[in-house]
């Protein structure tokens, strides 16, 4: 099963400025060489559920290690069975109806 | 690793009235034998981090297998490695604080 | 226009225990007179639009003026024009399907 | 009270395909004059707090107004006293960190 997840991690009790722990996030994604885009309040993700999956544990997981005690974290999961769509089709299909 | 989850699963193009499916996620939860709590807006639940992920997985596939092409999920994750927290202990500490 | 809402106020950079915020927030939406119910993930509201937006613009002033100097929110936003619904047929609409 | 927010508006029951629907937001956002970014999960809005719910709630009447019955949103809502911070400044931030 496909999904399009958009990740945002936030780690609690360690500042205000959490830049560094959004970056260890995008290495993790890199590294799990999923497709992924960064904007100013998350990033998106798309690949295999369990490999999205995997890779947001594997974020905690790092986040954790940096120090931060407490993590919350914001996750959207979408799902279809009836045709397959990328990140960037998204994106197209909203544009389209702009032109 | 142990996580309070908040889960809310949105089943698209089936109509306006969700409450079947979300009732199927009931199931899935107490299947799964994991603490959850309902409320008007999603479902606590508290359990191992690979139990959860499994569970949400499930709902899914089954809202899909219940006729729903598409699903937008939101999902909220909460891990903290400086002591143990229950769901009752997230609400008794904010109600102490009300007394 | 009528909203369900659910709210979770997370100060940043304050330590990991959040729950004196989270109990102001209560008293802003008991204090606004507005329908609400803590759970373990957030908090659900009920009442008028503008009335619910004015009691999370409150929130985020007072746990400012709390000391937290960054805050992020998550705010589920739900309006139907098909028909009126509150919190509690939410949860028995779910329900009637368990038994 | 300036809001670094991100807005994913889902109308329900109309169908599988919302493009549409969340090409209208981008209309409302453009015409109030807020800078905003679309992803593929939604779209990151900057400005003062007043106005970006204004926009949020013009975005609800507009859908409500092309046939969707029922609306459901998800909101984020970022707030900060300690500095001023752009949409760029957030993304720019992260990434210094991973060069």
């Amino acid at each position: 099963m496909k999904v399009i997840a958009d990740l945002c991690v936030i780690p609690m009790g360690v500042g205000v400025s959490v830049s560094q722990y959004v970056a260890e996030c995008e290495k993790v994604l890199a590294e799990a060489g999923l497709t992924h885009h960064l904007h100013a309040y998350g990033t998106n993700i798309e690949g295999d559920w369990d490999a999205v999956m995997a890779a947001v544990k594997c974020c905690h997981e790092r986040v954790h290690a940096m120090g931060a005690d407490r993590i919350t974290t914001s996750l959207k999961l979408g799902t279809r069975i009836d045709r397959d769509q990328s990140l960037q089709d998204k994106i197209d299909s909203v544009r389209s109806k702009l032109d």
